[in-house]
């Protein structure tokens, strides 16, 4: 599908609004909205519960944005984490060193300045006054704050080798180059695990890391034919990797990454030992051994999984000659798991009897009761929203005390008692996994 | 109980860290660790699910921490979210214009400098050179990402007067007062709703969302004596305000601010209007008027919120001449729901079926297993960590498949099959609203 067509149905959904929109926008920044807030909660939701509860083997963190300024020395980002850029001494274009290919400016012809640094990490100033503050970073990725946190979450959760820290949350890049809707974007968050293995035991954990992840896009309804893996080569690698794959599916523009698995070797834990003087090695009861664990991270863009889920479950159908466009998510991703319609709204038993239904799913689930339009229009408008099943109060419901539930994807419709109706869904919901 | 009591037990039990602890920590900010974020995750849910999909009447949101800067203009924030400041020219000291009682500096008897005026928001700069960037803030408060999307969420949910948007999320102050644990911290987490009624119906409104929010703490199991309604006095009302009341509960270093119901009036979405050019006008079909929403605003703090249910739920009891510390939180939200032990530890078919019964929750909610103590110590430290249910394995276990479930409030334990397991605990869990 077209980029164009997708963002066109996020801001009339009510999926992703451009930020700040009535001021015309922040460049590449994004909000979600009623229906993209449920979607992101659900993705964010669907890998916790994947890689936190479902595993014996992982502990989680809330790792906060700012962080103390050292961090970001050792790790290497305020040395490294930086384009060089140049200016045309004619145009006043500026551009990225490493996309020229002449020594000459692209548009003019003119000549380049001398390339200077450009670090990507947002700066800002804490403390009581400009002129007696110091300057920290927001965070580029999550990672870090998982790495400063190691000895606390093995001590305190007496865990032994492997085992991983799972986090999600929010990083901050000030990119050069933006755009593809959400894909790349300054404030973007992360899913990211770092998994503590021994040295040695680094490339099999690689290994399986890599199909776990795989698996889970998969097991969420993303087809087979529209993933794919591509390794690193050598001199793609960043400093502190000793291997990296990507996932990447297959985007309006192209195949383009959407998780990315990284061997980080013992980099990280050993810089941070050597900066802060502090010992962040392990002690292997078993073998008495003490060593700097290696870490393989699986470290996914929330983002980029939303924009995923939603390019892949877009489908356009023709039923009856009218075109149908439906959101095919998976049901524990879909924004909104019940809609109840009344099929008539200027019958007050009816929309009664419809509100009640909707009010007794409680805090379950999110459903939502809606009689803004026609039957037809109510079940097109839940089709491109996502919804898996909606239910349909008519006149024949205040007699028999039965609704109709449609199914999105096969259109069939059923006829339950509203005394089973919670039961019958649920059940329905349970087989997609929520 | 004191505040020193509860930090060591959130340090010892992995709860909240200080954030970059390995650096010396970085002032005032905070990292949950594995329960925590469990914790802080179940209290966002449970606002959630309240306030979202237990009504008819709200919409959710998750915007962007970067605005456009305009917003801040428009807000007030740039010319009025500043403390005054002064300085002693004799021993250099900082204070705060409005804490001091003289003219003189409190410690050394010093001239002070002229006041001078101190923004708390977080300034950093966005685009692609130092000099050509634009300055931008960190969202001193969750508030404005739902103004400024007013209209596009009026107009894609179809919604009428009265309705709510609900958002969660980080929001950051450069505090020169912090402390008291994560009370009063630099960077935060809100939990915002801003609620959109007729003029007119404002005050009722407020009156039914003082009642609400009130509700809510209590509901989840916070003791009533230890909340109290706080209205402001004219006099320190914000400029937007025209009624403000606070939830305040009985911290340990007294009666604070919990949550802050306000009147925010037609302020904010007419300062918008005004600003951006754009109508932030609602039409009410019914009677054809048009008129600018009153808004009334329950603003929660995440972080404040965990607190006072830790200091809430924390008791000490003697048991058996025994001294037991329970943190006896609510069953949504203690971070761990269910804990697996087995009584041999060095029997395999024991640990085996312990692992395999964990492993059967598989992802519906977290729990854990555990044999790194005798049985006794397990349950003491379960007791500390708001465990609801022990699950015990033992050697009758093997040969009539039954388990005992203790509970951790009343500790009678039960002796139940393992094919029932499942069931009993989820129907145990639900009692507790999970």
């Amino acid at each position: 599908m077209e980029m164009e067509k997708l963002v066109s149905l996020c801001k009339r959904r009510g999926f992703i609004f451009q930020s700040s929109e009535v001021y015309g926008g922040l460049e590449s920044t994004w909000d979600y909205g009623p229906l993209g807030v449920e979607l992101k909660r659900n993705v964010k939701e669907a890998w916790w519960r994947s890689v936190v509860y479902e595993r014996n083997d992982m502990e989680g963190l809330d790792a906060a944005i700012l962080m103390h300024p050292s961090v970001w020395v050792a790790s290497g980002h305020v040395d490294g984490f930086a384009d060089l850029m140049v200016d045309c001494k004619g145009c006043k274009k500026r551009f990225r060193l490493d996309h020229l290919k002449e020594k000459k400016c692209p548009d003019c012809g003119g000549e380049l300045t001398e390339p200077r640094k450009f670090n990507l990490m947002f700066k800002t100033q804490v403390g009581s006054l400009e002129d007696t503050a110091s300057s920290i970073y927001l965070r580029p990725e999550t990672a870090q704050g998982i790495f400063v946190n190691f000895e606390n979450v093995l001590t305190t959760s007496r865990r032994k080798l492997p085992f991983g820290i799972a986090q999600t949350g929010k990083a901050f890049r000030n990119e050069v180059t933006t755009g593809n809707f959400t894909f790349r974007s300054r404030e973007f968050e992360q899913m990211e695990i770092e998994y503590f293995v021994k040295p040695g035991t680094d490339e099999e954990w690689y290994k399986k890391w890599i199909q776990d992840r795989f698996d889970w896009y998969i097991s969420l309804g993303i087809k087979k034919e529209n993933l794919k893996l591509r390794p690193h080569a050598k001199d793609e690698l960043a400093h502190y990797a000793k291997a990296c794959t990507d996932i990447e599916y297959l985007f309006p523009m192209g195949w383009s990454e959407l998780e990315g698995i990284a061997n980080r070797t013992d980099f990280d834990l050993k810089q941070h030992a050597a900066s802060s003087g502090k010992d962040l090695s392990y002690f292997d009861e078993a073998t008495k051994e003490r060593f700097v664990p290696y870490v393989i991270e699986p470290s996914g863009g929330v983002d980029r999984a939303v924009l995923a889920f939603l390019v892949d479950s877009y489908r356009e159908e023709m039923v009856r000659n009218d075109k149908r466009v439906v959101l095919g998510l998976h049901k524990a991703l879909a924004p909104i798991k019940v809609a109840v319609l009344p099929l008539l709204k200027n019958r007050p038993e009816i929309v009664e009897m419809a509100l009640k239904i909707k009010q007794g799913f409680g805090k379950s689930f999110k459903a939502v009761y809606d009689d803004t339009a026609s039957i037809g229009r109510l079940y097109r408008r839940q089709d491109e929203t996502g919804t898996p099943f909606c239910v349909t109060v008519d006149v024949e419901s205040l007699s028999d005390k039965k609704v109709t539930v449609r199914d999105r994807d096969t259109m069939q419709q059923d006829r339950v008692g509203v005394d089973k109706l919670k039961e019958y869904l649920d059940g329905k919901l349970k087989e997609g996994g929520f």
